[in-house]
């Protein structure tokens, strides 16, 4: 292992950008909305080095990072996470609000409420091929209310 | 996609906080523990746009955000996750501490060791439906120690 | 619960570090990097509280914090991922860069792109038996690129 670089040796003072986004409904699936973040967030350019959080204010629906290119990688990201969470298993004990309901929760707790990603130079620092998904584990989710916060020098 | 608001169109300087909490053993399952927190960490509300990460120091329990109002979805956590991470897989090499040690790491590490929650106008910015989770995965895993630390200005 | 200990009440002005490593390639399986990220980013001494993140910039290898002491428990990890994430589903639509690769993205997903772990007087506040784990979900993953940034006072 090797130091590549040593970004900002001088260490600075700080300042912070906190904004609420909404997301239009989604069907359920995996969507990649890295785009959608970087025109509704604006303020990430004003950064040399520092962090992003994006955080979702639901429990049905969850943010994850994962490959940008390939649409069935999402494909493939549904097709597994309904295998690893099965719909009507009958040991469930909340089961009044669907059957999507209750895996929709197990599935945003192993994939996570938020995502948090480095900022350098004014940009997200993601590998070449990382993007965010947008996780709608519902059959009719609707919007979903987003809260982005950044801080850095 | 539209930008609902821009909570803090000016940026501003930024301090820290940080403090150290003891939590009660708790049985094995999955725990509500948000206004534990808020109460045990007051200094959430000196900020008016920031974060706010609780970090657990083990590794066979853990935090989530999920569902903070009908019992029986944590109930369901714990099935669920007994299921998807089996005691006394006679693969496990690890299995000298009891046979929900090796499963408790596991869980630990498919729900995580902290969580990160925005704060804004001196509160946790938490959907109305998400609540703070302890997961204690041990049979007896006795008191756990977290690091609460918030910053922001 | 009874709060221990209040570290720092008085709230004060802060900095930021960050850099880029590079690891060295790792093999597939579970493995042990806190102190090399400790030697590789010397920054983290310089705060009294804070926080660090390392993330990685790749989507078929990730990080977690688990058990640092047991070698079995990182034999049991790939056990497990392995077994929960299975290789060669003929329902994966996304097979043509070898039969790990699809289970390698669900892995990351599971497990998470990054770790933020609090920063006590210069020391990262792990707990007495957590590290951090580099997950190289690929047979032949190569090297990859970290992002650590540390903030705090």
């Amino acid at each position: 292992m090797t130091v590549v670089e040593y970004l900002y040796k001088n260490i600075r003072a700080m300042k912070i950008y906190q904004q609420a986004i909404t997301l239009a409904a989604q069907k359920r699936g995996f969507h990649l909305i890295t785009s959608t973040i970087l025109q509704a967030a604006p303020g990430i350019q004003q950064f040399r080095a520092g962090l992003c959080q994006v955080f979702i204010q639901h429990t049905s629906a969850s943010l994850t990072v994962n490959e940008n290119a390939d649409p069935t990688v999402r494909k493939d990201f549904e097709t597994f996470f309904n295998k690893a969470v099965p719909e009507n298993d009958p040991d469930y004990l909340h089961d009044e609000e669907g059957s999507d309901d209750m895996p929709a929760h197990l599935k945003a707790a192993l994939l996570g409420s938020s995502v948090l990603i480095p900022i350098t130079n004014g940009r997200l620092a993601l590998g070449i091929w990382q993007g965010i998904y947008l996780c709608e584990h519902r059959n009719h989710g609707g919007q979903r209310e987003l809260v982005v916060t950044c801080w850095g020098e």
